[in-house]
């Protein structure tokens, strides 16, 4: 733990927000972005202390046992939390490799910066995510604010697009960014990339594109996307959670999602399979109030299955040009409002992996168990004790060993 | 007027129902299928009576007119009825050609019958439609009966259907039919003629195809449909309700449009422009509480441009395959149910006319009266004259002299 250590001295002389800086890009390395109890303790005392108690050098009193527990209980999630000492052990392997300054340093260099909650820079619309905002963005680009939600609209779908998709991509963001909106979405190939261009090519704000990142921002993944995220750098924003050097683990693509979703107004999905992670983004949208669109296409495309499936849930609204998209980005605001007022629901209370289980469970056909694991990111142990406390909830049945949703879910 | 008057004296020795036959017939003649007082005189006296009255043999008494007047407001239509003496000077012109049992005969040689209420034949589920049931069914075909509703689909969609539309069209039509159900449509070129024919092709039942016609079932129109007609006559049925040698009119097809909706639980639309008849059977379905369903498309089709509106407008169901179809056959009763709960609406009091003008005025995008006259098929001068009782009812606004439908609609 050099990193820490050496700069406890220099800290004194750092102005509140430059030492919290500092602590929160030493926390975004030690916690995974799901770290929901990492995320309470910072709620609960601060990013100082709560490096000093994730480091092991300062001891967690009971009243800050009990804040965290409330905390979770207040944000509707309750993870199988035994107490601060298995938190720390979970993060005590990293705590040697911290070197905050160092970071902060390589972000410098490759022209961006850290940004944290307090900022001027930081997007106001990510408080949106409660608990689950998260504690940094590590940011290259222009010095520029991120737009409010009504000016973004997300623009997401399959890797492996067709070139119907590509079009609609291409064309819908293009058309977005001439209307003086910014276009946010994964930097991934397909879908992606087309949405990231388009917005290039027709920007017309300052603020063109965003593109956010699963692993560190340092790197530009994936590589045959080198030379469009490098022009997003240029003209637009690309940012990340994880501090550079971080890989982009199946995982960290799942929790990006949320902040592609927060960003935004609406998400756009333009293609994606039954199984895609555009609809992770799509849930994440919904779960927070926002505008979930989707674009049809033909029957015979395995591409446009996941878009039909959207639509035959219920939540996505059917988007046939620009234009609508635009008008759903005037809705959003009162869609939140609606949101705030329903009552609570009974997946209100579940931890984040069982929320992302549910997310996976489909409505209609029954799933195995292997195959829930691979949709959701989660081994197969993981994936039956979840599904048992979702079944206890009602909100998961089974039929000979297969899962789906259960009327109520 | 010498079919009735020459079948005088021989009508005592039928039957009630066959004599009730004979009075349907020379009456189906004698008034449009959107004839909404002649349907209420029908209900209101008897087939024979309300032929007496019709042809001015009887006179109706002032409690006839007031019997007319609670039927047309308990139907929830209110049209500007100034008493039979109108109604009477609109059916007088036909009067002399009315020859019922030529028409009956002529039915007889081309092995079909005419079916009315009380018959075995009679499809019960045509009930829904209220007091706008038709009279009769001219009918073509093998006698056996058109299935329960629950058994029968309406595919139906553009005439200038593209091959995507096509291969849909028949693929659903084809599998449904090898499911056993019974595809209704329209008889006409495009998707109405694919639909027959998938069907006649996965026939496993009885009854796998009806064409209802929008005139006489003794011409086979179009005349380039010939040989397919020719086949539903031999293995399924080819129904009308305007007697044999009728002309199609526009208005005609609009009216035979609610015969295909409520014959089938479910109206898929497979393709339509963003105007087409297909979203006129669409409207009927919903309005009598049945399943609209419809399938996505290409959003640079413009022959999808119908079906996402569909979608849009929320009040269909988005279907990618033949299972999701025959699955929605099963939820109708619930739906059917559900509707009959639902309290009165501000549209519950209109005319047919006004409906098919509500029908007909876009949500969003307002309408100028020529394109409104155009796509509901009335006269300028009658669109003009609807929108101002819609106007008043708060069911359509007007924008720099263009029309939509307002919130409340």
């Amino acid at each position: 733990m050099n990193g820490t250590s050496k700069g406890a001295t220099e800290l004194a002389e750092l102005t509140v927000q430059e030492k919290e800086r500092i602590a929160r890009a030493a926390l975004s390395r030690l916690m995974e972005p799901q770290d929901i109890v990492g995320l309470a303790l910072v709620r609960a005392v601060g990013a100082l202390d709560a490096l000093g108690i994730a480091t092991g050098e300062l001891s967690a009193g009971a009243s800050v046992e009990r804040e965290i527990t409330a905390l979770l209980s207040q944000d509707g999630t309750t993870p199988t939390w035994t107490g601060m000492a298995t938190s720390q052990r979970r993060w005590a392997p990293r705590v040697r490799d911290l070197a905050p300054e160092r970071d902060l340093a390589t972000m410098r260099r490759l022209g961006g910066r850290l940004v944290i909650p307090g900022d001027e820079l930081w997007p106001g619309q990510l408080a949106d995510l409660g608990l689950q905002e998260p504690l940094c963005l590590w940011w290259r680009g222009p010095e520029r604010p991120i737009p409010s939600p009504r000016r973004i609209i997300a623009v997401v779908g399959s890797r492996d697009s067709t070139s119907y998709g590509a079009s609609v991509a291409g064309d819908f963001a293009h058309g977005l960014a001439q209307r003086g909106y910014s276009v946010v979405s994964g930097g991934a190939y397909g879908i992606d990339a087309h949405a990231h261009r388009g917005a290039l090519s027709g920007g017309a704000s300052d603020m063109p594109t965003i593109a956010v990142m699963a692993g560190g921002v340092d790197r530009f993944y994936p590589a045959g996307n080198e030379d469009l995220l490098r022009t997003v750098t240029h003209q637009g924003a690309l940012i990340a959670e994880v501090p550079p050097g971080s890989a982009p683990t199946r995982y960290r693509f799942l929790q990006r999602n949320r902040l592609i979703a927060a960003l935004a107004s609406v998400t756009v999905v333009v293609e994606a399979r039954w199984r895609s992670g555009a609809l992770n983004t799509a849930h994440h949208a919904e779960s927070i109030g926002r505008i979930v669109a989707t674009v049809p296409g033909s029957i015979h495309s395995a591409n446009s299955a996941g878009c039909h499936r959207l639509l035959r849930d219920g939540g996505a609204v059917c988007v046939t040009d620009v234009g609508e998209v635009a008008e759903l980005s005037g809705r959003s605001g009162e869609w939140m409002a609606a949101d705030k007022e329903t009552p609570a629901e009974p997946q209100d209370g579940l931890s984040l992996e069982d929320l992302i289980l549910l997310d996976a469970l489909p409505l209609r056909s029954a799933s195995s168990v292997d195959k829930l694991a691979t949709v959701a990111g989660l081994s197969p142990d993981a994936v039956r004790a979840g599904l048992g406390r979702l079944g206890l909830l009602g909100l998961a049945s089974s039929e000979r060993g297969a899962w789906k949703r259960s009327g109520n879910a």
